[in-house]
């Protein structure tokens, strides 16, 4: 939305300190150094075994509009106060760098580069907040969905959360991760248009008190739309709602498509079962039951066990908002810089949090499946120049506690990051959305169980090459140094 | 973004139930007919005292841009399958309803009309999921912003969220939400373009990663920037961060206006009061000291108790997300209708969870003001066609606990309401934020401290009025009834 401007752009989508940031480094000549910054986040969310990479096709659309407009020069000048020189420099920048990322449906676990930014140091600074951004969202939203699938197994999901997404973009955007991660329909018809995704839904409470009676609101909905799906709890569940659908489709006959009915509030485990029993008493046994209110994994696998009669889910607020954790904290720190001479020098952010400290280097991020069983013994973070295509065994250490070991033979090393820019061009096509889904199906059957169960999953081993944990090691040490030394100034 | 339309519009963001139901109903012929909804909140979000609205400006756009566009209409009939009569009707479809609304900035309670939609029936059916859509993200927003800055009192609050909010809108609403709550400035460049709101940032860790060490980085920053922060914790807070701010600060003193340093990680109690104590031996008394890192109202009351000397707070993930509670339940009910004979006819929800049963009737709302000491005694929520503007006294009392009341006297009787479309005029101007800011503040001034406490605050009374009360009351028997007569023909 312009929200006035004739050329809004996203440029400006960014925080004001990438913008000074971006003015240090011009000012100072820097801002051309090949820069190589990655975009990971440290912890799983919601306690699951794994995460579900979305966001991609966005951001790619993000950097190919990467571009100030006349509107956002204007304001950065008189608005916030640069001078001329620099909003000179920032009229014609482009974004020039080479972008590698997982594919959207990747399985990705924490601190492993999701995407690796190459590019002239204020080109990669100033794209920051928006990828992360974009991609926060999206991939939390999409693990969310993949959570919820792994609860429901093979039985219908449909996304009903727009009322309670974040402002617009959230919903839609969000739709379309949910969809990514297992979902089989949205009720937002701009998702629909927009990714051609498959759309679904019947009629509110509203309709019912509209015609006041049930009776008159099903057989009028019922003319018009073939594939009835009838909300049954305006009044009274039990009493009027089913029994009055019930008597409708039995009128109506072959007339319509009876599907079933839809329960939205009230105790569904109970509702859902006297319904079921109602419906087959009147002979109507194909009649499909449809909850929803606020319902999340928790409350579904809670309902299975008490026996809920429920064919298909509606899910809203806590997908699209991600209810139980509403952040993913990725982040996106500068690995690797040019330095005078033109080479490339590693950089590292130490913290008081050990797991806060980055790990320095340009790395990839390999899956290494075991060919016996086409299981995944875990993913493997290598510095740039390593290959373990090329090793036919693997000594695989834990991070942390860096005796746990082993050594894998007779792996496949399947590289996860793809050339999506190359210098500024795009070469990558994102896949129909389908094609995500299945190829996020075929990357969960790599996992065993014990990796999927939603509470209590056993650690994914994601563990660093030895040259890429020294090169780490070595790092600290140098800083460490250097702090002992400028201590010695003061 | 239109994402691959030319003629992207808003009127496809809504759920789909609402164009079966708009098919429907004019199909029926029943479209035309005047159609009263209600938006509302059944409970406060993050147990806070009072919500504050926001989302208007917005919805006022959306409701301004009410037309489908050429490819919407092409979806709806070749993607959904909308027949081509229906299609020919909502090409035409232009929102001619009448909109009283509260004021962005308002405070606002549980069960109370916020928005008051009269159309007919086809238009306010339609708009219902974008208006919830906005107004319950904006409102959570401004509400949490007000919740931080009752802790804050005068300290300034910067929002630093974009890279945690949900998708791009989240982003640049939800900021501008959080300025009217009491947040005094955004990191979000876009943002401050798009609603002239005060934007604020520095550098990050990967400046001082890019000149590896801070010394060089923080010179070269302040060669360029007049008004320098200094972020003190890429390596080691006080044995390097905090003294090398000193010396830059002190080498070139009058050269630069030294605000202070940013604290983003580590134990800001203990770190901030050390900071103080090193900056106050340097004589850098002014300097303040600026704290980030995952704060909320319960962090920053927990540090001040602590003694933490901070003097600015940039707030990120847990405003811009809601993050203890990242939904409100708003909902938009039809309250009354046109019927055959052109007379309106209250409606009503039933509900198994007696909070759930809406109020029917066309209803407006009144702040209760005592005139003698210029605070407020309630809400009072009245039928449309009573005015307690008239009244010398008042019988107030709970609407669930009725035996709780009181009688007012002397008071001023506010109408919360304004007129924002007139048949589908607009004729509401939104005010500039600093006055929402200021209208804020005087209503909150109304407000007794019980209320206002961020820790079970007193419930603020919200009633209804004799006549509402009655007229629920004989709705509620009214649809018991017709349930009988339902049940005693299966």
């Amino acid at each position: 939305m312009n929200y006035g401007y004739p050329d809004d752009s996203l440029m400006l989508h960014t925080d004001l300190y990438q913008i000074n940031m971006a003015e240090t480094y011009w000012e100072d000549g820097m801002h051309k150094k090949n820069a190589v910054f990655e975009l990971f986040f440290r912890s799983l969310p919601f306690g699951n075994g794994y995460a579900v990479f979305a966001g991609l096709e966005r951001a790619i659309q993000y950097l190919q509009e990467f571009r100030f407009s006349d509107t956002d020069l204007e304001y950065l000048e008189h608005g916030v106060g640069y001078k001329q020189d620099f909003i000179a420099f920032l009229r014609d920048l482009r974004f020039t760098g080479t972008v590698r990322s997982m594919r959207e449906g990747e399985l990705v676990f924490g601190n492993e580069p999701i995407m690796r930014i190459e590019a002239p140091l204020v080109e990669a600074q100033l794209v920051e907040t928006a990828l992360l951004n974009i991609i926060n969202y999206q991939t939390l939203i999409a693990t969310k969905a993949s959570r919820i699938k792994q609860v429901v197994g093979n039985e219908m999901l449909m996304e009903f959360g727009t009322r309670r997404a974040h402002e617009l973009d959230a919903a839609v955007w969000g739709t379309r991760a949910a969809y990514i991660g297992g979902f089989d329909s949205t009720s937002n018809v701009r998702a629909g248009k927009m990714f051609n995704l498959p759309v679904s839904g019947t009629h509110s409470h509203a309709m019912i008190q509209a015609y006041k009676d049930e009776y008159t609101a099903f057989k009028k909905y019922a003319r018009r739309h073939q594939n009835c799906v009838f909300l049954v709890d305006t009044y009274d569940t039990l009493r009027s709602g089913v029994p009055t659908a019930i008597q409708v489709a039995k009128e109506l006959g072959d007339d319509i498509n009876f599907i079933g009915v839809r329960l939205d509030s009230g105790d569904i485990a109970y509702l859902s079962k006297e319904t079921r029993r109602l419906l087959d008493e009147a002979g109507l046994t194909d009649a499909k039951i449809i909850a929803s209110n606020d319902l999340d994994e928790y409350t579904i696998l809670n309902l299975k066990a008490q026996g809920a009669a429920v064919d298909m889910w509606g899910i809203g607020t806590k997908l699209i908002t991600a209810y139980d954790q509403p952040a993913l904290g990725a982040v996106y720190k500068l690995v690797s810089i040019e330095n005078k001479q033109g080479d490339m020098v590693d950089t590292i952010k130490i913290s008081s949090n050990a797991e806060k400290v980055t790990t320095p280097g340009i790395k990839r991020v390999y899956r290494i499946i075991n060919k016996l069983n086409q299981k995944s013994e875990g993913d493997y973070i290598t510095l740039d120049d390593e290959n373990p295509q090329k090793e036919d065994h693997l000594k695989m250490f834990h991070p942390v506690h860096t005796f746990v070991t082993k050594f894998v033979t007779n792996f496949e090393a399947r590289d996860l990051h793809h050339v999506i820019f190359e210098n500024g061009e795009l070469c990558y096509t994102t896949p129909p959305l389908e094609e995500i889904k299945d190829y996020l199906q075929e990357n969960l059957d790599l996992l065993w169980d014990e990796y999927k169960r939603s509470m209590n999953p056993e650690e994914y081993p994601v563990d660093l090459s030895q040259k890429c944990w020294d090169n780490k090691m070595r790092n600290i040490q140098e800083v460490k140094q250097s702090i002992r030394n400028a201590t010695a100034r003061y």
